[in-house]
Order: structure tokens, then sequence, then C-alpha cells
């Protein structure tokens, strides 16, 4: 990448406004970080010191010259002359819409991706100024190190805006999987929701502990989704006979009483304590910032193994060193 | 292990029976197969080809002497003079009692796990000669390096017997998850029964394609549950504020249409033939025997990243390298 960086703004600098600041920072762009909260360098600053001790482990080159940081005093000072603009504000829809309006006074073409996990881009866009600069950009934490973003337009957005996108999202080394169809809650956070009600059940009645749930997922399935995802699986568990005879196999479960997703646990103080009680029993020896840097070194590790096997997650890292080694010869 | 190695008789020589007689041979137990099948010599020999490929790979010490394999031309023969039997025939409830009946007339003593992702072992039980020694283990695919199996007694189940059978489980370097309250499905096939459902339904309204589904787990989430799975992820993405704040911010989606879990997909035949024909699309290209091969050469990556780690699943077999360097010593 020649000439001078390019900026992006972030507006919201929470966790997931932070990991976006890592990436962009980590891959030469300028980046002003717009949040009224005023712990938000320290936090940022935080975030960016485990993207900064993880992110270089995964690429077989040098680091791009890391960008500057700014923390601008308002939003229209962040997003001036910002060649992206990412929000990652709280999930109520009045203030993504005061946000959104702010935005688009100065930077009405810019483009304007939501990091809402909830939130249809055509729910987003109502009232806007510029609505085909809008639509949802979805990352999952650690932004820094996971590549998954989806990328979501609604018929409002401009193709064009999404073309500028996915390329910018590619070349900071992430994954956007274009999400045709506009739907609340996008894929991943519609399958996290039918697990989380699940496990929700299963804490109330007494079945398991959340320690007992995270280890029937880590010790086992949770190993296959990392490399495979759900179909990928099946289709090797339909072995020989293949996909179809899987299916035929599996089919009839539909019927049964296996979940209890018919209806939703009652979310009061009762269940709330005895997930955060458990939950304290099971991870409370380990700080929050622990557990970040173990959860690293974990991912670092996993996608090594996946760009060494040239496979899933791995194939979007060794892509992204090839782009970067043809651009800079 | 000093002294003559015992017999695991493995009723059932699919996909999973092949699994658990891989786990015992390599752990150098002798395993004795029945299945009428006449396929199944040769349909053990290939899995038993890749868990000789994958799982010393995982361990800091020399394997011990490979067990002596038989395949038995009856029940009676396979379970004769066995320590542990293992049951792995299909999901139908009469075949199961009946297979159950021809064990226990030779070896009612005898430990005997059911590989069932569905029954509840009251229902296992039902008829049986002796239902002190039934209980359900079950295992994930590939058997031989997962380490998950979900240990489930029903109150008739002897304590003893569910304590012998943890310390063999342990012994051939598996995890016993050991589910205290009987339920359909246990705990982990109802949380992919969940996802499973959500899935079918995304692909049948087309949202995303089984790719496209696929790669919004193994792109973000999925890199997550295979290292610390739902309840402690959330735990750090409650961030400083911790678990509390998290499931305030999440409660309320529960009352979102987020899922369309309230209903079950009607599993047509065009359903059948959309994922059938989408799954050809991503993946056809490989073989199934390619697809083990490469599954396997990423979950022997992974696990050996977790052991270096400390962490999760790569410390069950760091736990077990230490327990047999004891044991040799």
């Amino acid at each position: 990448m020649s000439g001078a960086p390019r900026k992006a703004a972030i507006i919201g600098g929470g966790v997931i406004g932070g990991g976006w600041a890592a990436r962009f920072l980590l891959a030469g762009w300028d980046v002003a970080v717009f949040d009224p909260d005023p712990q938000t360098p320290r936090k940022i600053g935080e975030v960016l010191d485990n993207a900064r001790a993880a992110l270089p482990a995964l690429s077989d080159l040098p680091m791009p010259t890391e960008g500057h940081l700014t923390f601008a005093d308002s939003i229209a000072g962040a997003v001036a002359g910002a060649a992206y603009v990412q929000e990652s504000v709280s999930e109520r829809i009045a203030l993504k819409h005061r946000v959104y309006a702010e935005i688009q006074e100065t930077a009405p073409d810019a483009p304007l991706g939501s990091s809402t996990s909830g939130y249809r881009p055509s729910v987003l866009q109502e009232e806007a100024a510029t609505p085909a600069s809008i639509f949802v950009a979805h990352p999952f934490n650690p932004v820094y190190l996971l590549p998954l973003v989806e990328l979501v337009p609604s018929p409002a957005t401009a193709p064009q805006v999404i073309e500028t996108a996915k390329g910018i999202l590619h070349e900071i080394g992430m994954f956007p999987l274009h999400v045709r169809k506009e739907i609340d809650a996008h894929i991943a956070d519609r399958l996290l929701e039918a697990v989380w009600r699940e496990a929700l059940w299963l804490v109330r009645d007494g079945v398991a502990t959340t320690e007992e749930i995270d280890d029937a997922i880590r010790m086992g399935f949770g190993l296959r989704w990392a490399q495979m995802g759900l179909f990928e699986t099946y289709r090797i568990a339909g072995g020989e006979a293949g996909m179809r005879h899987f299916l035929g196999q599996f089919g009839p479960c539909l019927q049964e009483p296996w979940t209890r997703l018919m209806d939703v646990p009652e979310y009061d103080d009762a269940l709330v304590d005895l997930i955060a009680g458990q939950s304290d029993a099971q991870s409370g020896h380990h700080s929050i910032r622990e557990l970040e840097r173990i959860r690293d070194r974990n991912l670092v590790g996993f996608l090594r193994v996946l760009k060494e096997n040239g496979w899933g997650a791995g194939r979007v890292i060794a892509d992204h060193d090839a782009r970067r080694a043809r651009t800079e010869e």
C-alpha cells in the first residue's frame, strides 16, 4: 500500500470498538475514536496491547507501520476525512439513529458500518440522510483476531458501498461474509441465541452447571466447529453413505423432545444469580485480563495450525499475507 | 499398566464403534468387535488407520503396545471375558434392548455403556436383566481424538459401575463428563439440536447456504468454543463489568424474534435435496476420506496447542500423559 495512510473513524470505544481500532491501526490505517466515556483511552490502550501481543504472530511478513491513533472530542471531528466509519455504540436504536445523523452531517458518503448484532440494516437506515451508505458489519470478539464480519446490506444500501467495504475489510485481514438477505440477528447470532436459550434451560433446570456446559462444548463439538462448522462435519458423519444418508438418519430427531426451545426461560434475578455464581466458581480464579490472554494465545495457536494446513480461517490469513506481499512488491 | 491386556467388547462396528475400538486398541486393550455387516473389518480398519496416523502425535510418551483386534461372530463371543462393553448400534430402542439381553446373558456384570445420542439411561434399562450395569457413554466423532464422553447414569445404575467406567475412560485418554440428571439427548446434543433446527430454517428460508453457515461458525465463534465454550466466552465479553453486566445486557434479546425455534421446519424431500445439493457444492471436491484426514490434522494441531498452553482439552491429554508416566515408572 503506497501513499498517505487512510483514516478510519471508530464511534463507540468499548471492547468491540477497541478491537476495530486495533485491526485498522495494526494494518497501517490512522484511527480516530470518539466515545464520551473518559475511560476510553485507557480501555482502547488495553485492547491495543492485547492485539499487539497476538496479531503479528499470524503473519509471515513484517507488520506495516502502525497508524496514528487519536481521540476526537466530537463525532464530527472523528469522521472528518474518514474513508471508513464503524459504529459500535450500545444496542439502542434511537441512539444509533442520532449517531448516524451526526456522522452523515459531516461524512455523508463514507461507508458506515454498524457492529450491531441484532438490528437489520433497513431498521438502521430509518430516518437517515444517506441510507445508501449504511450497512451492518458485525464482527466477533476479539475483533483483532477472529476474521469473521457479517456484512449485511439492505435493498437501500448502494452495491458500490458494499464492494468498497469488502475491499477494506479484506485489507485489514478480515473475512467479510456477505449476507444476502437481511434478517434480525443475521446468521451467527441466531445460532448463538438458539444455543444460549437451551443452555439457560439446562442451568435453570439443574441439569448442568455453566462449567459442565462449557466442557460439553470445548471437549467435543467446539473443536470440530473451529475448522469445519456444522454441515461439513455432518457430511463426514454420514461417512461413505454421504450427506443424504446422514440427513435421513438425523431428520426424525426433529420431532423428539430434544430441546426446550419451544418456549423462553424466564430471565429473573434467581437465574441471573445462579449463572453469575456458577461462572465465578468456574473462572473467578482468573481475572478478565488473564482470560483474554489465555484466549488469545489459544486462538493464535489455532489460527497458525489452520494457516499451516491451508484451511478455514487459516486460509484467510494466508490469502491476506499473499495480497500484502503482492502489494508491497 | 502391568499384567495381561484387558478386553473391551465393541458391539456395532460403524464409525462410532470403530472409533471406540481404536481408542481401546491404541491404549493397549484387546478389542473384540461384533457387527453382522460383512464390511465391518474393512470399515474398522479404515478408522484404525486414521487413528494410528493421528493419536500418537498428541502424546510425549511412546504409545503402549497396541492390543489385539478380533471380529467375533456372535455377541456372546465378543463379550465373553470383557472388562468393558460399549454398544454403538443404530438408534432403535427395540434393537438396543435385544442387544442388551444378549450381552447380559453372557456378561451380566460388565459395565455396559451405550453410545446413544438421544435415549436416557432409564429407557435403555427397561426390560434389562441387570439394569445396574447399564449407562450412557456418549462420545463424539472422531472418537479416537475428541476427549468428551457424556457419562449418564440413571438412579438404577450402580454408583460403583460409574466409578469403574470413569477409571477406564480416563485410562484410554478420554474426558468423562458425569451428567448428574438424565434427560433426552443429554447436554451436548441438546445444544447441537438447537443449532441444527435454526440452521435448517436459515437454509430453507434462503437466508444462507450450508457453506455460508459453516463459515459463520468456523471464522468466528467456533474458534472461541474450541477452547472456552459458551459461558466463559461471555464472561470475557462482559469485560471489566463482569458476568452479571453481560447477563443484564443480553437478557432482553430473549424476547426478540431472533430465532425461529418456536416451531420445527418441515423436513421434506425438498429441504433434504436443497441441503444435500449445497453440501455437494461446498465440499464435493473432497472425498469423505480426505475430509477426515483434513479434520484430524486440524484437530491434532488444536489439541497440541491446547496441551502446550495447559488449557481445556489439552489439559486432559497432559494429565493422561502424566498418569501414564507414573504408572510405567
